[in-house]
């Protein structure tokens, strides 16, 4: 059963027909006011344990429960029994018991009036199907209660803006990674826990901020789609990452990429299990039937879903996603402080289908002032590496970009050396603030922190290999087709 | 005129031809004990100036002369006039001058008999051809003398042993790039001098160690394949990583590859300039002609050396290249922690045309003692999230590397937490000295520095990409022609 067969059938969720007085399902998940924690443990650093010190150590100014019948304490909190003999009605429990306990447990849930119940157990048909049986009365709970249920096993979510981190990922875990998550407008949901929070933690190391990571597990009630439709509907998600093992109905991501459409929001989507190992093992893993994406990249094709086949490429077309307006065509301008890095990121960008046209005599002429005699105008220009460790790009991308001839501008340089761009950052902030096509900027060096600070205060996307450049490019590029006949220069 | 023919003509430079008591050329180019900077500047962060204090910082044995004809001193350091009036007959002169005062500064370091002039300095008809004259008047030049030339138009060099960084390359500027290159046994050779000294820069983030960082420029007279010859010959260099915008006779590569194989060292080449835009920026970059490469896939197949297309595959092969032996087969036996990354890991192999193995009842049976009821011991086996905080993997691993089902073991864990692998050190490190497959580690999140120190110290190929893992290991498998009928299995 899905999560849209159950809005007909219970019309419980559905923001319009939510009771007056009553929050919404998103708004109960997300932003939890209350919070049982079935299964509770006293290890800290047991999955059970882990959550208590997530949430206390992320401010999380909701109220806390732990339900744990074995013991009066739990980390030093008092504990509760039972769902059922809390002091309040909670909005949200946690449930990490054995497999076996939870269908009583979602009962009492139910019972107790919790909304939500996320089950982040496992053992109901994963592996090799033990606990199978478990799975089916979980399903023969669902239909029974207005509650909605998130898993099992899942790996929970995080909700950002509520200092809610409902999950027991190291990568909420900042004072043993030494790592946050940034704030921002992607939200993920992941049938894999594990690379659903990695996304988010790739994702701040380039730059990228986050709002809600979710995670689905087996998806015994709710859904990637169903959460990803009200994300993008009732929150100010402007982009959805979805990482997939198998969708039940393909038709349902074909309407929730119209959705985004009409919204002016972007959907990203990876998929895994292409493999038959892979098919194996996400049988294994979440019950999902990876065959069921056989037709996703036709279907992201009809639909303007980007795709991305591995988590390097779902970083680099995230950067771009998430920072870069959809370019005017498919032409780039590069300018390179490397002759070598900007000959490498030409061979990149026409792997990725872009052009990088060969510039006219006129422009050549104006940027041959900018560089020593040794330098090169024609695309991949090179300003050599005279510029490496001083000297302003500003004049230089602001001619380029300016010229009507490209489409997007990437600077490629070494920002290895801290205070590099010190110089160039009001330069850069006030070409910037015009209206030019995007300026992208690539490092063929590991970035100095400094640099990589000025890059994000400014708001560009940044990259470290020239795949990764052109990937994201290719990504904010209208199609091939798009353009055919209609290319318009821009005005000098 | 290549190295090669010059080998001939003067017979200086071979080592067996080398006079009794003088220094083969590699001996005074990588371990110089005096040094001229002609054109050396009094600001220490121009090119010109930064050689000085990268020498000093790196603690350079060697005596120093700044040259510089307008000053008494540089830098606080005394100048000379004329690379002709030191106090000394120098090994190796580094040239920084205007290019048009570049020949007569040759023609006085081969009359003051340097051995090996380094040209720093660039205009020798890059670029839109401006100083095509002067390349020919080097050319002239070259053959009147012993003293060899390095460049022009290259970023200079690194060696390592000889803590002499001869190059105003920012990756030797820890002080300002905050991070070491990393001592070891591979050698870079490059066209591009930013891309090579790059190559150093991210294989030392990922655990790989260096000597010797060549960056050969134009190639008015050394180039690539002659140093690369040299350094496998003559040094202890295992791996020489070759970064190539054209090569003038593609079978003195092909003569390379079986020199490399014959010694039992290894070869890692990437090419620039495959697009026509790469190879109109590789002409203005260093004059070689790109297209003369596009053999070189072919030729790599022949002759067994191993490519890569981008700076990523670049590191993730030389990861493997310069840590795993050569596996007995193509089939990867995956142990996660995370479902969903090894089902990504399993797509990744696929892909990268390695095998991911259903493993036997017998060892599925023997695996699943080693995880709870509901993970899944097929292959990809997952460990499930309850080993992400706490447990060993080393029984899990000893059980699947030992089965001979598997080539190589590949696990994929999250490494985010710091001391995840303490535990399992002492356990790993005996699993290393038996004679078993070979074992890679995959963190999908990123890694704490203490796992990586621990990793390091294990000597073991660690990726933080799916794609990475595949392409390292696929880079280690023999060709799948090889293997037709010879499949042997380990014993037990």
């Amino acid at each position: 059963m899905t999560g849209v067969d159950r809005v007909v059938e219970s019309e419980l969720d559905e923001p319009a027909t939510t009771p007056v007085g009553e929050r919404s399902l998103l708004d109960v998940l997300l932003h939890p006011e209350s919070l049982a924690i079935v299964g509770a443990s006293d290890n800290p650093v047991s999955l059970g344990g882990r959550p208590l010190g997530l949430l206390a150590a992320a401010g999380y100014a909701g109220r806390v429960y732990p339900v744990n019948p074995t013991r009066a304490t739990v980390q030093g909190r008092p504990a509760y029994p039972s769902v059922r003999e809390l002091p309040e009605q909670v909005e949200v429990a946690m449930v990490m018991v054995k497999a076996k306990l939870v269908p009583a447990v979602l009962r009492d849930c139910a019972a107790a009036g919790v909304r939500v119940a996320i089950v982040l157990s496992s053992g109901f048909g994963e592996g090799t199907g033990h606990g199978a049986e478990l799975r089916d009365e979980i399903a023969a709970i669902v239909p029974t209660t207005s509650m909605r249920i998130l898993g099992p096993n899942c790996e929970g979510l995080a909700s950002l803006p509520a200092s809610a981190p409902l999950t027991f990922s190291p990568v909420l875990d900042a004072a043993r990674t030494g790592q946050v998550v940034l704030p921002g407008k992607v939200a993920v949901l992941s049938h894999s826990g594990g690379l659903g929070f990695a996304v988010a933690q790739w994702g701040s190391r380039a730059g990228i901020g986050f709002n809600y990571l979710i995670s689905t597990g087996n998806e015994g009630d709710l859904d990637v789609l169903e959460l990803a439709d009200r994300l993008l509907v009732e929150t100010d998600t402007e982009l959805a990452v979805l990482v997939l093992e198998g969708v039940a109905e393909p038709d349902r991501l074909a309407a929730l990429a119209r959705q985004a459409r009409q919204l002016g929001k972007r959907l990203l989507v990876a998929r895994l299990g292409r493999s038959d190992a892979g098919a194996r093992g996400s049988l294994a893993h979440t019950r999902h039937d990876a065959t069921s994406l056989d037709g996703l990249t036709a279907l992201c094709a009809t639909e303007g879903i980007t795709q991305a086949g591995g988590e390097r490429e779902l970083i680099d077309v995230l950067q771009a996603l998430d920072k870069v307006p959809t370019l005017g065509g498919r032409r780039v301008g590069i300018l390179a402080t490397s002759g070598g890095a900007g000959v490498w990121l030409a061979d990149a960008c026409r792997d990725a289908g872009l052009e990088v046209p060969e510039l006219s005599p006129e422009l050549q002429r104006r940027l041959a002032g900018f560089m020593p005699e040794y330098g090169s105008p024609v695309n991949p220009v090179d300003l050599t590496a005279q510029f490496i460790a001083t000297g302003s790009f500003a004049p230089a991308i602001e001619a380029l970009a300016g010229s009507g001839e490209v489409d997007a501008v990437v600077l490629a340089t070494s920002l290895a050396s801290s205070g590099r761009l010190e110089q160039d950052r009001e330069a850069l902030a006030d070409l910037l603030r015009r209206d030019l096509p995007p300026l992208v900027v690539y490092t063929y060096t590991h970035p100095a922190e400094s640099c990589v600070r000025i890059l994000e205060g400014l708001g560009l996307a940044w990259y470290t290999s020239s795949t990764g450049v052109a990937r994201g490019l290719a990504a904010v590029a209208p199609a091939p087709a798009d353009l055919a006949g209609t290319r318009t220069r821009r005005p000098r």
